[in-house]
């Protein structure tokens, strides 16, 4: 159910941001209990002049390279499976497309399942049930 | 009270955007009790390689002309003031500019009335006596 | 630890554009209880028909320089705090890049300190001992 908004620096490639996406996407779904094929992505390029983010502030150094991954979740997950999700996502941003793990920001926002409608007018509890 | 930020793959003419935005507001002044003239809107539109939104999870199949619609709501509304609005929401995209139901989605987040200033550097609640 | 989004019609300098997120950030750090140096901000760009403001809605005359901050921040603050900030953010950028008050538009959402990772996935509270 979560769906995500990533942003980072205007200037790479396609495939640069798949494998980006891809990484946001796998995390979540091996380590923040997101369900197969709930992936919604949109990612903002920046111009140098669109994008102010401090190097040091409790991490870094930042790079050019630097990605905010902002997600809105349909459900609360504890502390620790938080954890592992950063924990997991930097592994494998570090693998592919290859960025720093110093250079993943996260923040998590978190709604109710009934502020989901993921088609044809329905509710997401109405339609699936169960929250995702 | 309300923001949305909507969100579709960018090649929409200027007047396929305005039906947008425009059926966006309708329906959360019909259906989601949002008071006329209470209008904030901003359109993000992606390339492609901006966007992975998966085509059949909980609904689709969903097609190019996939829209995204996040809403920031001021206060809570019931669960049947939700699903009136998704429905509405579909029912008017549909008929103009002419989006399929499967294809538009919302995530709904709600905030409170205090963390609103509309301008002048007043806070919306001492502006106003209520929230909207 | 807040992030923000600033939206604006597209078409001002970088010059402008970097006084406009100065002034987001002093108003944060001044009145809203940031520290020193958390600053993470995201401007958005959007041409005249990506973006629908109402004019006069609880405030106004909105003008072609309306910018929306839109603020996650990591934990509340009392409704005295935000008036605070308000009051000094309008201030700011009415002084530098020369913003009309009633031009300016706060929405501030908040979430839980865990919900934040600010590099390296390390959880935030993990990481700093507090949250900020």
């Amino acid at each position: 159910m979560p769906m995500a908004r990533i942003s980072l620096r205007r200037g790479k490639s396609p495939d640069y941001l798949r494998a980006l996406a891809d990484g946001v996407y796998s995390a979540m779904h091996e380590a923040y209990d997101v369900p197969a094929n709930d992936r919604f992505q949109l990612i903002h390029q920046h111009e140098p002049h669109e994008m102010f983010c401090d190097r040091y502030y409790l991490g870094g150094p930042r790079s050019e390279d630097f990605v905010l991954v902002a997600i809105t979740a349909g459900r609360p997950r504890s502390a620790a499976t938080k954890q592992a999700f950063y924990g997991r996502l930097v592994e494998l941003l570090a693998q592919s497309p290859g960025i720093d793990p110093e250079d993943v920001m996260v923040v998590i926002i978190t709604t109710d399942a009934e502020g989901w409608s993921f088609g044809g007018g329905r509710a997401c509890i109405t339609a699936a049930g169960l929250p995702t």
